[in-house]
């Protein structure tokens, strides 16, 4: 038996070894590059391949691993967006995700944007670099005295549920899906006009359906309190930027922590070399300091790494014994 | 009755403010100088004064109060080792102090400083700023993951076991007072050397009393797991600085964060203006990014303020009234 993982990083491979180590009869061929239609042609002689959203799986990659044989196909990521389903389907592709790798790298991301807003640690991190040690005017905020409206009460919003009331926050939720035990804790408010009345903190954790883009914008802004913190960890097109862009300027958003932005495809996860990022708005986010803008990272822990790797070669291997993993892409 | 206060900053007049209204009967004299032999006089009329810890009150500086026959001294911080007691006690002084004003604002700083070095954000600000957008090879971790070694379970390390539960960390506790509470949970280990052979972060909340002095030596860092973290947001001189930046140069520490700093007065709350602070090694620990220096601003949060502000005016009020605060200090 033998996989190709494509676009395998350093920090992965301690996970991979981990996991050959515990599958000696599996051949592992490792690949730093993506799977391209250029680097589709190594995967001969593999039974299954295994790869991580990067690049775009067109129509001419898929046919090309079709005639290696290849057509089992293990993303270590949740995206599948960037594969031509249809044409996938057509070639009968069998595709796996990992779709819960690790709540708590998310929740606990979010957990520390806000610290840092509240603390206001982008201003006193100048101050210090310039070794002006004085505390004031830069005076912080507890989590404790905090009402935090939590968006969404999935798996990651609930491991930040229990964060924020670990702190002594009050939290309030909304979900068009319900969860029971947020229910019966009764931290459900009725309407996300509720939400943005009581919250001093709102933070995302929705996926980006029709419904949910854009949904913070100037009518949602207008309705929260004034000097809100919003925090971003889930999908960039959530937020009208230009709206939160004019919220900030105003003062209605007193600070943003964002993991994400609605055109951060081609930019996050590259080096732009000291030059500023081709989009004016993110640039904008960038300079100001009461916004913290990190590039998409609130998932890379070394706990979330290790889980991808391993769920993704689970799959493969399943793949390839002919069992149906729970994480078969469904068409 | 009236009361001056000295040292009073921009940031503490919305609380002054507000204990003013609910006080109309009391005339409050505000300085923003500190209490030094020259501003003394300023004390004339009063029948108590409020202060901040800024300045040493000298004989001189009690003799002028006496003088004007004010002898009842609300500090509106903790420490007291900046009066000459004997001098007071002589002189007839009831001074009184703010012994707990927030431990959630010192206990949060801390896990805020854990979840900055777990996540390596001095790193990413650097790339960041640079506009690196890449994520490896800064791969973070999760504190649901880490044991976390809480030295001292009084007021702030108690809040802080709370935060570090809500994130599903491990917590191990040493303490030679053991809290009820903390026993029952069955957190507390046999001796430190067990805590430190388990603790993959440590934080320190115990004072500085003279068993304390220098506890985190190279003796004890020997015991400590390789690439532990250390938090102290107690007392600089828990910590040996010098065998703290052998133990970092070797990598047997990890990480530090640090609101406290064994040389830190006259140094910290001062602006240095863009040239190195006076002191050798507190210099070479802002310039590590695995290390993390705060300028004692832990307490500095909005809540605190407003307490410290709130309790120095309620004790100043008793004593004018001949009563007797809780927070009276005993010669």
């Amino acid at each position: 038996m033998k996989i190709i993982s494509y676009s395998i990083r350093d920090d992965e491979m301690p996970a991979l070894k981990a996991w050959k180590s515990q599958h000696p009869d599996v051949e592992v061929q490792v690949e730093s590059e993506n799977l391209t239609p250029e680097t589709a042609s190594k995967a001969q002689g593999a039974d299954a391949a295994v790869t991580f959203q990067q690049a775009p799986y067109t129509k001419e990659v898929l046919e090309e691993l079709q005639k290696l044989g290849v057509n089992k196909l293990s993303l270590r990521n949740v995206g599948i967006d960037n594969i031509d389903l249809p044409v996938a389907e057509k070639l009968g592709f069998q595709i796996t995700n990992v779709p819960v790798y690790s709540p708590n790298a998310i929740a606990e991301h979010a957990a520390w944007l806000m610290g840092r807003l509240l603390r206001r640690v982008p201003e006193y991190d100048a101050k210090i670099k310039q070794r002006d040690l004085r505390w004031a005017p830069e005076i912080g905020r507890e989590m404790r005295m905090q009402t935090v409206g939590v968006i969404g009460t999935g798996h990651i919003g609930r491991v930040l549920i229990n964060i924020l009331q670990g702190f002594g926050a009050k939290v309030v939720c909304y979900d068009i899906f319900q969860n029971p035990e947020i229910k019966a804790a009764d931290l459900y408010v009725d309407s996300l006009d509720e939400l943005y009345q009581q919250s001093d903190i709102i933070t995302l954790h929705v996926p980006s359906v029709k419904e949910n883009i854009h949904m913070i914008n100037a009518d949602s802004i207008a309705k929260m309190k004034d000097s809100v913190i919003i925090i971003n960890v889930a999908r960039g097109d959530l937020i009208d930027t230009d709206d939160l862009l004019k919220a900030l300027d105003n003062g209605q958003v007193a600070a943003a922590g964002l993991d994400v932005y609605e055109k951060e495809v081609g930019i996050f996860n590259k080096d732009w070399a000291g030059q500023p990022v081709p989009d004016a708005n993110l640039e904008d986010l960038f300079r100001r300091q009461n916004v913290i803008v990190t590039p998409h990272t609130a998932f890379y822990t070394e706990t979330a790494v290790e889980n991808m790797v391993q769920k993704s070669f689970d799959a493969s291997l399943q793949l390839i014994k002919g069992e149906t993993p729970d994480t078969l892409v469904k068409y």
